[in-house]
């Protein structure tokens, strides 16, 4: 098999966009639709020994994260949620009540950010569980958020604090004591909040240019706001939100925080860029990162180590 | 694992459709839009093991096949094509040229039947291939068609001829001889075409009631219909419309046709009720196989068999 990006640029190049739809590459595609209204739409697939190990995680704390993560998209765009379609590939061999408790968790995510569940399919298989799932959401025509619309003198934000949900995956991984701080990370990792309002509330303010979520790290995420945008970044390193779990449990196990918030998956917290006089005017809490530069160079302030993205186990 | 309609009735309770909506249960969701369109959404996966074996299918046929599936769903529905979402899950070890050839497959079928692939998402899995597609249609509000509406007395009416996919399918799984007439039913197999042009004529005509696209065999998704509009129906075995290749097949194999007609699955041809003063206007061509009464019962005039649906690997 080819790499994720390989295959996904043969897909570009086979597959160009039609007229009215904004394509492949953001966190969703863009259907412009009659009556002022775009239609967004994304779809994620997660795939047992590859998203998660089942071992690790319980079938309610699945349900709940593989509805996160296709959310969070359509927060990234600042849209409002339509509904779900869930896919699943299950084998026979399941322990009872398995799917009931995916079900369970997989509804109360959605009941808590207003996704009402609109169709899916369900099949058997031999193989490894196999979870896809296609989320709709609605915005006014031209009101969605891109990832390609930064401008130099933007100021770089968050929400929330980053990397917490890569240290919980630490824990997990490599079955470390799990106290208080340890407890909260870890759910963090199982039971992320994609940011639905904060993200609807910044796309009604018109200064606020790019937004992506951070999926696999701001190390990535960030590369992918400044590459489409054709600019560059400047981040302090010393601003970027870190909780008090993450600092507690790096100090205890002498590892570096920033591992985990810059090349760390999974927060699900919303990156955005956001001009200076805009920036004072916003509601959603959030914390000032850096800013966009002209240029092309993303500039890691307060550290000479080379900072990436977030890969799959 | 539970079965899947057992599956599927555990999701039917836990997520009420929300207003606006009509929800779980027919080819697509459909969802109410501004500007008085509806927007036409259905998922569909396919897993190697389940519903292909890899070596009885090449790439581009898979492409070509997965697909056809959703596109059908749209046909069902009478909907005009918005585009489609392509998620895949593959193992590390596919043959070099693999993947370009599936999405060749996938890529001929989107430009013949005119949806754009607007996005999608790919994974590495130590498992079976994984397909999951996600369609979008459109239609004016009120125009798509159900399940539902059946109405005594209406005529019962199919597309094309059915049973030469299933007929194909027997072909390949016992590797019988490969003359004309099984090259041909291993097309219908390989390369269903869905009604996308039919649907959308027949959803054009008033007097059409129920649809629905035959995926699982007209004894199953006839079912579909009476029991969900509340009727009973009686269909003529004669006037069942078959090929001559599936009858030269069947035989020259001793087999009977109406086994592949009646419980065979995935010809893709539409299904559907239409009042007796509206059939003589269709310009799409169809044969009528029967009627839809009062009752519930399904009567099949011409044999004393019971018949039921298609049930997949």
């Amino acid at each position: 098999m080819k790499g994720e990006f390989e295959f996904i640029e043969g897909i570009r190049r086979m597959f160009p966009s039609p007229q009215g739809v904004t394509g492949i590459g953001d966190d969703c595609a863009v259907i412009t639709q009659n009556g002022g209204m775009e239609t967004l739409v994304s779809t994620d697939m997660l795939v047992e020994g590859t998203h998660f190990l089942m071992n690790d995680i319980s079938p309610y704390n699945l349900g709940w994260k593989a509805a996160a993560a296709s959310f969070s998209d359509i927060a990234a765009m600042g849209a409002t949620p339509t509904g779900s379609f869930l896919a699943v590939a299950l084998p026979r061999d399941l322990p009872s009540g398995w799917e009931d408790e995916f079900l369970r968790g997989y509804r109360e995510i959605s009941d808590t950010y207003g996704f009402p569940l609109l169709g899916g399919d369900t099949c058997a298989s031999k193989g490894p569980v196999c979870v896809c799932v296609t989320v709709l959401g609605s915005a006014p025509a031209g009101k969605s958020r891109r990832r390609n619309v930064a401008v130099p003198g933007d100021l770089v934000c968050v929400t929330g604090t980053l990397g917490d949900s890569a240290a919980g995956l630490e824990v997990i991984l490599k079955g470390l004591e799990r106290n208080e701080n340890e407890l909260q990370l870890i759910d963090r990792h199982y039971l992320p909040h994609p940011r639905i309002a904060e993200g609807k509330a910044l796309a009604g303010v018109d200064g606020v240019h790019a937004m992506i979520d951070i999926s696999d790290g701001i190390g990535s995420d960030l590369c992918h706001i400044i590459e489409e945008s054709g600019t560059g970044a400047e981040i302090d390193l010393g601003s970027i939100p870190l909780s008090k779990s993450l600092l507690q449990f790096c100090e205890a196990h002498h590892l570096d925080p920033y591992d985990f918030a810059i090349s760390g998956g999974e927060d699900y917290e919303l990156l955005f860029t956001v001009s200076p006089l805009a920036e004072p005017l916003l509601e959603v809490p959030h914390s000032v990162i850096g800013r966009i530069t002209t240029g092309s160079s993303l500039i890691w302030k307060g550290s000479d180590r080379l900072w990436s993205g977030y890969r799959h186990l």
